[in-house]
């Protein structure tokens, strides 16, 4: 038994095929790399059954990961978050079959930090010293507290406007944090300035192709928790996407394995995106295959606030291979879908997660879901991060007052 | 097969017992009351093989928890949060053997969770309709969203000065939260007074039996993660002191049913409080069995400050009975440890774990802990609960510019 199947990159879009031993970025004609395994052979020598006695957290899929030696994993414990009933929101929506994925429930409190154990270990066995990315806030969090296990450096540029919190979870890793007055996408040029100058292992999103892969485990635990039964919808908050993608990718790895039977139908896949920030959307309206840059970007759900996603080729065949949808919600509504979730089910989903119900709110009114359909909706971190999306004032009592 | 093997309520000083069926709170000679169970007849029907095959949450221990029907249980996938090894730290402290019990990754970021989930489900048994406590946040919070979820209300009093976003968790859950100028011991008295005229179920700390049965399952889960093969020293900070008394009774129960021998050696349980707030280890130094008031407690580590606990005499045993001790550490130092821990080992403690780290620290300095000892540290939340622990000065950019 081989610690990973792992066998090579190949590029989706000109087939060109790469090595894992080597560092990788995008390829030549300008697409993101996948990662391939040798699922036959690893269907002759694994079955899902032998996962039961693994600990809960992604690494248990090792398999199906791209490290190849086990003393290069870094890990928090990240994984295997809880797949919740939302009964009581799910009746008020009417769909009672209603589940979360709850990706707060992880270290740094995103689903960030799936990329960042596997994307930092992959870096850590390729012999890197130095990472380097734009974030928006969530991803340098994690990336700069893994990179600090893994005993990496990283610089880190996120803008002004990034969840406060995100900054310090930075600092105190130790990265060399910068600030940006504009969006990620001004980062995302200051960072590829830095990794052509200093010879930095540039990790932002997609240009390294292993965070996909961290991502993909997503999909995998979906399925595994569903006893390897699939959904009909799963509906994700869509800014860099490289969460549908690897829940995509996750899928169609376990149908080549014989893990889910092929005559299972895929969950149809849903792109959830701001009205303030809709490119996927725009692109899907159309019929189109890659999307256009978004001007003047802004919604209070920062985590997919990306004018453009390099990408987004992917997540659109994706909506189009499962015959999904992309849709964009408003921020007034979408934090009272958030406080609806606290009241109904006790949970403070981020603002990104609350899109997501909102949209599927949105869709059963449309009747693109049906009442009877199982559906699970992602959300990608816990609300704790984000203060300022909610307002409460709040009585002052002094001592020895009554109620 | 029971769902629980629950037995029956029993007063730890006057012996007195009472049903599981009905309401309690303190026993008439002002103890708290504990949960008995039946563990001769489990261990009978139930080994710890049995739990292989269970989801990684804390009702995988069911038998051992109080909720007798299953459609009693309010969960949000809470617990066997991981066990994590900091060889990089330990290396720096030589406690090569140092493991962190993360609590951070638990529905609402706080160990609190535990008794949330297991207090309002036994609440929601017994017919409750509106429960109150005072709280220095993370519990409020967490009872707050639980209650939600529980279709429960709940009347919560925090100081003004408790964590913000704890505020925010209560208010969004629709808690009737109020903030008090004082300490946690004045929001105690109005809590106390309105829950007399107002008739409502006190959850404050120790005044309902069940919430220290769901922190006990961080002894369960210990337990179960070391396979059965204890620690040589939990340390735990330590302001309610429910955690402790908690592990303690569950590694108690482990061994009465045999799950590990009786041959081995308990931890030595080890309180970790603040110089600004240490009745326990005033008591503890001086022998005692219960603690005084501490005047005018400050510290940075908000949970725990806690000057009196109600059950300081079960903490104080638990210390004498398992030959551990109380420290305390101050403010300064354990900001610096949080530091520390982030840059080794990339994960944003708590103040509250940061000043446990620093305990095991000084406690190997003293030689209490030796050099082969395996020393487990409990991390009781998130750091990203308390984002004014982090100070950081960051460089701002402008679009075009370069690093």
């Amino acid at each position: 038994m081989n610690y990973s199947y792992v066998s090579h990159l190949y590029c989706p879009k000109c087939s060109q095929t790469y090595s894992t031993k080597e560092e990788h970025h995008l390829c030549p004609c300008g697409s993101p790399l996948l990662v391939a395994y040798d699922l036959d052979r690893l269907s002759r020598n694994f079955t899902a059954e032998d996962l039961v006695k693994r600990s809960p957290d992604l690494w248990r899929y090792h398999e199906l990961l791209p490290v190849q030696q086990k003393e290069n994993v870094i890990s928090l414990g990240e994984g295997m978050t809880p797949l919740l009933s939302m009964n009581t929101l799910g009746q008020d929506m009417k769909i009672p079959n209603l589940l979360m994925k709850d990706e707060g429930i992880i270290p740094t409190g995103a689903f960030k930090a799936r990329g960042a154990s596997v994307g930092v270990s992959k870096a850590k066995e390729l012999g890197i010293k130095e990472i380097a990315m734009p974030t928006n806030g969530n991803a340098g969090a994690a990336w700069s507290l893994y990179a600090a296990r893994a005993k990496l450096n990283s610089t880190i540029v996120m803008p002004v406007d990034a969840p406060r919190i995100t900054r310090n979870e930075c600092a105190l890793a130790g990265a060399h944090l910068f600030l940006v007055n504009g969006l990620i996408s001004d980062a995302g040029k200051i960072i590829a300035q830095a990794v052509q100058e200093k010879g930095l292992y540039d990790v932002s999103t997609l240009k390294e192709p292993y965070r996909i892969e961290g991502k993909k485990t997503m999909g995998l635990e979906i399925a595994e928790q569903l006893d390897w039964q699939l959904p009909d919808v799963i509906l994700y908050p869509t800014g860099g996407g490289v969460g549908l993608i690897g829940i995509y990718k996750a899928l169609r790895e376990l149908i080549e394995l014989g893990w889910i039977s092929s005559d299972q139908k895929l969950p149809r896949l849903v792109a959830v995106q701001s009205e303030g920030c809709a490119p996927i959307v725009e692109a899907w309206k159309q019929g189109l295959n890659e999307s256009s840059f978004w001007e003047n970007s802004e919604t209070i759900a920062f985590g997919i606030n990306v004018p453009k996603a390099i990408g987004d080729f992917l997540v659109l065949n994706a909506l189009y291979e499962t015959d999904g949808c992309a849709i964009a919600v408003d921020d007034a509504s979408l934090l009272k879908e958030q406080e609806r979730i606290a009241q109904l089910e006790g949970t403070f989903v981020c603002p990104e997660g609350a899109a997501s119900f909102l949209a599927a709110r949105r869709l059963k009114e449309e009747n693109w879901i049906k009442e009877d359909e199982q559906v699970v909706v992602l959300n990608t971190g816990a609300g704790i991060k984000y203060p300022d999306t909610v307002d409460c004032e709040v009585p002052i009592l002094e001592p020895g007052d009554s109620l």
